[in-house]
């Protein structure tokens, strides 16, 4: 009972993704009509520069003007995959006006103003679907908003950039600094020729932000979420980690508060011990692990990025959403009624790894220990040893047990006012124990 | 805008996984409530022994009649957890007969009779949904049917029994025999007391019967997977094992041919590199690791039985169904259209690690060599050494190239025929390489 009308796919952007949908619609095209029980046609792909070659594309399909295309009116599925937040949103909001539902892979829109993007869709009864805007092609936004959708989520904590995950296994598997790892992952193309969107955290911080809404049923935007950088992550770090039987990963964190009345969601480098999931994942891969309350631990690993690997995870939706127009019905759209508040990242409960220089005389560590008590967080281990040069230095490695992030920065801050401390070498949050 | 009139849920069984369905259902009802737009409710549970006390069921929904249950014309959703083919399978066709959508965890009954059930819901425009049935918590049939309906995979290969690869992991991690460490498994609950299914691999095999059905868009019945228990795995397996730096695991494997024509689907041990994702998953956690054209590799990981993760699986599909039935629509049915026929065993193609006992003299290892060049079959390593007693034995150990199961067990069997060739010590696929 295949239906004959084909459904109308409108493709923004035809870059590295957008030419891979192009490509997988047409030589795929029988699978895909298969499986959504009608045909699908692309039937406009928009582009700035439409003297570009494009293989396989119908040249009669490519336009500049992407706002007619979204306005035409017979379009089923928008395709968004510009990426950034004008023109992409107006285009977005444009489409479910004239009555298309989108697929996106923004996730910069999406973490900044999911919520004007939901509201747009509901009011207009169309679907927004975005699997490909976390995590590339590895099923996720899917599980967490549908398979779990019986279940309570507590925590989601994630490895969702693949340039900085390439990086510190460079840094941990060949002992190679900070800079030297990140020129390799630039020759070898994991790494942007400007990385500070890698780097500092700002595209694992968007992901934390649409993760954290659908995990907990909330509105979590971009800017509630805390957020630094891997650039300074060392390899002293490492061979500190390695001490203790750690890895170091850049993490996106997102989790409920013990008393379940908040929620937190943070982007940070974080020791983790060498038995978790995720301490090997390797290169550019993602992973994120789930812990929820009936279902227990789970973990998703694949490519975060790559023109096929985010193409696939937009076809998927692109068959759903065709799917729901064939029954006349749309998907989940947003689920925010649990309005829980985001908190602060001093509420965080977490634990320090903290590398102090000191001077090399007795009574430094009572010292050091009476500070850690004055701030109410508790000393796991201590590991102290004189420089090898006998400059009258030493060196302390203190490791705490779980404490609000506030009452540890605090320490450190007054750990940096003992005279008998030289200077702090280092900070490092240690999860996943 | 939320309905008030509640949707019926029936639950069918309340054992271990049942009690937890209902637990949940009560607990989290608001949660559910917001999650679906409309308030779900237990509306009847169906058990053999009605005096068995159940902590926190109404006394007055229990009911010892399924059938009456099922056949009530008011419910919405059947869950059922019974197992078993019959009288599993007369319920859930009554229940569609009676206009609701079913939740199912049961394996066996949808590997042998999938495509019964299947065009049963879809003649009376009903829900089929059983996360559930193949690896417990871990999001799999959802993502494969769903996330990945763009997508061509290839390759499906995971670890979908709990209790054997409890066993296997105990074996390789302590150097314990099989039957020690699948007497701690049992002493532990992991094994039940008659643990044929889950060694002998059936339960693994109704798992990849499914999986390569929903893979592949073609029927695989539980008669199509070829299956090799792991009884037969010795502590000496593993030693060799890590001399070539791999670990055993019992694995479902579902493969399309290289030409597309076809699809195999099997379950044995095999040798897998420590390297490889499946390596490291450890007790009784499942993974399955997936691999598509465009997607790449992915994996998901989890807890694959046990009662709250199997109730988080039927609770995610019970919201499913229940959007569903607020929209007046259905989810993806059966998807069977490619019709690729099932493949025997022998035209797998993969690598073999065999072990051989061999009189210690000059030209054995030409004999034995010869036997493989006939069958077609090339030799990758060889590894060769006398045996301590000096008892005019040798070991030999050959690990082929890929080659067609057919040829190498036809050489298998060839070199049980030479003189010179005293015992074949052990012979185990190879695979994830």
């Amino acid at each position: 009972m295949m239906r004959t009308r084909p459904l109308k796919v409108a493709l923004l952007g035809c870059g590295v993704v957008g030419s891979e949908v192009a490509r997988i619609m047409t030589t795929h095209a029988d699978d895909l009509a298969a499986r959504i029980g009608a045909p699908v046609e692309l039937a406009g792909v928009a582009v700035r520069r439409p003297d570009k070659v494009r293989g396989g594309i119908d040249p009669a399909l490519i336009t500049t003007d992407a706002t007619a295309l979204v306005k035409r009116g017979d379009i089923d599925v928008v395709v968004e995959v510009i990426g950034g937040i004008e023109p992409a949103r107006a285009l977005i909001t444009t489409a479910f006006e004239h009555g298309a539902s989108v697929v996106s892979a923004n996730k910069a829109l999406l973490a900044q103003d999911g919520a004007t993007l939901y509201a747009a869709a509901e009011q207009h009864g169309q679907d927004l679907y975005y699997e490909a805007a976390v995590a590339g092609a590895i099923p996720l936004i899917r599980p967490l908003r549908e398979s779990l959708a019986g279940d309570k989520i507590n925590r989601v904590m994630g490895i969702v950039n693949g340039t900085t995950n390439f990086i510190l296994d460079k840094m941990d598997s060949t002992g190679a600094g900070y800079q030297e790892a990140l020129d390799e992952a630039t020759a070898l193309g994991y790494a942007e020729a400007d990385p500070t969107a890698d780097v500092e955290g700002f595209d694992a911080a968007a992901k934390a932000a649409i993760l954290a809404g659908i995990a907990f049923h909330t509105r979590v935007r971009l800017d509630d979420v805390y957020r630094e950088g891997m650039t300074e992550v060392t390899a002293a770090d490492f061979a500190s980690a390695r001490q203790m039987g750690c890895t170091i990963k850049l993490l996106a964190i997102c989790e409920r508060a013990a008393d379940g009345e908040s929620v937190t969601a943070r982007v940070h480098p974080a020791m983790i011990p060498l038995s978790h999931p995720l301490a090997s994942v390797r290169e550019a891969y993602n992973a994120v692990f789930v812990e929820a309350e009936a279902a227990g631990q789970l973990m998703f690993y694949g490519p975060g990025a790559g023109g096929s690997p985010t193409a696939s995870a937009v076809l998927g939706d692109v068959v759903a959403v065709c799917r729901n127009r064939l029954n006349e019905a749309t998907g989940p759209g947003e689920s925010a009624y649990t309005q829980l508040p985001v908190s602060p990242m001093g509420d965080v409960v977490t634990r320090y790894h903290i590398s102090l220089d000191v001077a090399d005389k007795p009574g430094v560590l009572a010292q050091v220990a009476t500070v850690f008590a004055e701030h109410g967080v508790s000393i796991d281990t201590v590991r102290q040893h004189g420089r090898q040069d006998g400059g009258g230095e030493a060196s302390l490695v203190v490791v705490t047990h779980r404490a609000p992030d506030a009452a540890l920065s605090g320490t450190v801050e007054a750990l940096r006012k003992l005279d008998t401390v030289r200077g702090v070498a280092s900070i490092m949050r240690v999860e996943g124990e």
